[in-house]
């Protein structure tokens, strides 16, 4: 039996979702595990107190350190805006504590790349919350490159592309790059450019656009526009160590794309292709499959796959999506704190894509390629 | 504020599926309501204390008449095999509590029967498990009929088709007529059967083929093969009250198909069809589209939808599935019950259904149409 | 080197489907063989000589007569309304000629089984126009189930859909059941009645609902309502020799559907899903694929299938359709003329097909099963 | 009543698919317009008599000087292999014939420039084989596009992949860079290229990498590997006129991918989808549709559109494919010869598209951006 308590520092939509992973944990996977946020941290005591009652959390404030400092918390889950994620979770791993951070790790590469020393340097367990890895049919999909099933690969690609981000939609940090870092690219690029690292292995070069079609927004409930000096849209090449090639897209100005991070992986014997708009189907075709029956296969995740407990009736395509993704992302986290082992994607796994992050905008501006190196 | 009690009759699988629905209602829907599970029945103290235990119930007993009786549990929820609903369900009511029960509602359409009228002389606040209602896409669909999207219904489909129960499948109390009542058509078709009447109206009159292809199955864990005297495929014919045409059918022998619970409904103007295979997914096809630009549109559920309070980013298919359907109808049902309404589909539904499944069986084994006014 | 010649019965709209058949054939599957449409008979001399024009053929005439008891013309194809097919068919016949006719047969089931009967005694060579058995993914389907690929066959199921019969349609012959035999049931259905036989064998006993939703309709060009008397839809349950179940329907009210003639054989080990909107894809599951990698697999019809040589490039997936059956069809019967042998679907198919629609009207209006032995 | 005469330069498999456009243009369109294929020139008399035997051209030659030189052939195609294009192309343009040609134009951009400065100086009507321009839904996109049915276009994607360039496929002329001017980019990655032109604009600058990943290739029948020195797979980055992003990627070792061309257009008001494999279907997704009822609409080329009147019963979906682009793309070449119009897309376009593959590989092998202006 393990007994978790959870400090989330940010109380906002982000919060939402993790409350729901940590207190569906013992609903999905039994009652050996459990996780309780026991408080929760904001700007200010309104925000503080109006996020705790919300999400039934019994302890607040509005000075994170407190909630960084108190022994009660054994884990501090960082969900602010971008920019101030890296001083919570600095302090939080200084005091030894197990740290979730969601992503892009930090607004600019020298932090996140701070931010991974600290965490290599105190040895602390640490998450960054690329969750789509846990979206089974992706566990699945990894799983079977590992055994070969798509033989080499060689072309990569994935795509994130949303459609709420037009000239409607109010400035707020993330359209802001001191804040946010880059726009598109870094809130949904971001889990495209780890699906790569995950897939397909390392980048070693990238070259890519950044591209704002959208120069002014309004601050909420104003009309006055100002600048957003960011990308909504943002298209990459990599090249990846082994030899594969890649691209990335990513972009909040796709109509009717909702929530499509996709990607496929072709290979030198078979191609996976995979959409979260469609959450529970992996499409595989495999040239090892006989003559004349050869096509994509739609498997859909099942009780035979890993994080195949969860379904409630064992039976495949009984609704995965987001929130089995945060339960997997939070219930994986605390097996490894509870095994004293590393977790993956750590802050290690962060930092390199906050890296690859900044040499695209680099690329884009200098209209050049960039080393990785 | 309002905090409910519920106590499970059964405790097996189903079980799990409702605690995750009560459990989730705050964190999908906000901390206004709760629903506590406190205390489950089970056949045995072993059984029982093992459910409490998986679940983290706090109480439990092997005798469901002390969890009926009990005044610490405001709503009894009936999870049993099909035959074991009656009793418990109808006590229940007795003593004045809300009742839920799983569906069917009863082995024997006379047993239904009596079930409805207890529900409707005490006026109890009853929910038969009809789930599948409160998928968010299948509400939008019954909303854009009522709203004339469609135009007048004339023709209906609905199919459920899994594929576990193939002769390596044990034989429970699913594969015995006196037990369930009817094979795929009770525990599949029975949804398909709610879905005709949700979308279209009240069936008049039935015909149907109940065929049973797998005769023998083993006993768990033993080798001697004991008849099955239930359907593994049955297909139906229906009228519908104001002169649709309606096509049911219900297969757990059905390679590749998972969950496939569809509907197509065909009206003089327009066309809908839903899978639950991809339960964020309604397809719509309007005849007064433009010409020249008339096709399927693949609607997503998103925030202009009911439940679309529930979607955690407010973003369209960010992975609905059963788990929310769960939610959503317990969530309904607790409305109900702090309103004093009359819920739907109450065991008024439950006993309809259980008619037609009747019905069927008569038309099957006669070789007739029958009539079901 | 087979050079024959063809005369056509009836100049209208499916002429043109058969002209691009027959025209097809050499740039399709090689010089070797050729078929010259050489002359056409229509209703009046103005009909005849438009239809010659339009599709460039050398000869015409008002009477049908003079086509059949033509030296030059080898075979005859029969393409005028249903009602109007048993006179000239049967007098090729009497007088030696191959004989292809569109389908239904005929309006009433002893013409057909006439038809039929002299077929056998004159042993001519004979066709029913099932074009769709020839689509290549159609045949594919029906070579696995006779490989065995899913097991014994237990449930089949056929629909053929389309949305033109509304109410804005005029009365054409195709809307009157003295001239058409029945209505959506004998244009369409008659294509999903054989399909079920094709791929499961011969039905047995039948039972259905023959729906008109649409009383009456204009003549063309006109504003008076004049009553139509047949099916806009019709829904059929089919027993199988061999036990197999069968469901079918047909529907010509069917807002979006435009070509949806769609087939899903389950057997005991697998599944075989096609639609008719994507004539490319036949989609197949396994329960033999290795646990975890099961899933529906779609197989693009190619090369390496019966009719891969028609492909352009020999690539799958450059467009086959409704052309290609034609091409098919035209192409196999003559290779039976030249062989001698008989072809498949003969009229010995159509009058089955035939005594099928008959039994599914009698079954509607006397709301009984009728055994079709 | 326009009878035209066509002489082929090249009689191989590009032939085949010529042969059946220009055969069917009667058949499809009417017979006001008829093609005959008179003659064809080969490299030898042995494949010359061959080819008009299995294609059914009476008259062949070894020396395509004659058949240029011929007065009764009015229109003379070139398909031989891309290096051998621009002899025969030239001077039948100095004789005053059309001239249709296979893309890409030329192996070197210098030999597509002069093709298209004869072109331009001569008055020559040309046409160059871009034919995925004329499947009927292609057509209908750029028709949308141009009504501003998704806005301002603002990101354009357009893939090529097939699947039989593995290590296995012999060493053809399309594997050397001297005589194919590029691989897969040149072979697919034209047709792209043409259709981010066709549909978003002209490109003002690429980024590139062309990879190669067979590097040895045998020549047919031997077993000895020799070096094969072009691209396999291409991923290219396009900023468009008017600020368009685009996306271009072409590959023959995609498993799986049989006719992948696929588009994906977004402007700000909304997205249009294509893909070969699917040629009936264009996917459209407009942000202007009423909320709730807003999804990607499958859209079914059809009666009401371009090309409409090829459709044999005026219904949808009957399978329109490759051999329809073949059709079209002759028949509107045709009309404008008879209208002394410039034809789209003619060597202007090819030119273009020639230029394109020249930067992208000049990009690929100086790793940064060219200007294409």
């Amino acid at each position: 039996m393990a007994r978790h308590t959870v400090g989330l520092v940010g109380g906002g939509q982000v919060a939402r979702a993790h409350v729901i992973g940590f207190g569906n944990i013992p609903l999905f996977y039994g009652p050996e595990r459990t996780a309780d946020v026991v408080m929760v941290a904001e700007a200010t005591d309104d925000l503080a107190s109006t996020s705790a009652k919300r999400f039934g959390i019994p302890r607040w404030t509005s000075d994170w350190h407190a909630l960084v400092g108190d022994p009660r918390v054994e884990i501090v889950d960082v969900l602010t805006p971008t920019y101030l994620h890296k001083e919570p979770a600095i302090e939080a791993m200084e005091k030894g504590k197990a740290v979730i951070c969601e992503k892009p790790l930090a607004a600019k590469e020298s932090d996140a790349r701070e931010m991974y020393e600290v965490a290599r340097r105190t040895g602390a367990r640490t998450l960054v919350g690329f969750n789509y890895r846990r979206v089974p049919a992706v566990t699945l999909a990894k799983r079977m490159i590992e055994d070969g099933k798509v033989g080499k690969v060689q072309h990569v690609r994935s795509h994130f592309m949303e459609d709420w981000g037009g000239p409607g939609f109010p400035l707020t940090w993330r359209f802001r790059s001191s804040q946010a870092g880059a726009g598109a690219l870094a809130d949904l690029g971001s889990h495209s450019l780890d699906m790569v690292r995950y897939l397909a292995g390392e980048p070693t070069e990238v070259c890519g656009i950044a591209a704002n079609f959208v120069p002014t927004r309004s601050l909420p409930g104003q009309s006055e526009r100002l600048p957003s000096d960011v990308d909504d849209v943002s298209v990459v090449m990599l090249r990846v160590a082994g030899g594969a090639v890649a691209e990335v897209s990513a972009s909040w100005v796709s109509p009717g794309r909702k929530v499509q991070l996709d990607f496929e992986v072709q290979g030198s014997e078979g191609t996976l292709y995979f959409t979260m708009e469609r959450p529970n189907e992996l499409n595989y075709y495999s040239a090892r499959d006989p003559k004349g029956e050869q096509g994509f296969r739609q498997v859909y995740f099942g009780p035979a796959h890993q994080y195949g407990s969860s379904l409630i009736f064992g039976t495949p395509t009984m609704g995965t999506g987001y929130v089995d993704s945060m339960v997997n992302q939070m219930n994986d986290f605390l097996g490894c704190v509870e095994a004293g082992q590393e977790c993956s994607p750590s802050f290690a796994d962060g930092w390199r894509v906050s890296r690859l992050i900044s040499a695209i905008l680099e690329s884009s501006s200098k209209k050049s390629w960039v080393s990785v190196g």
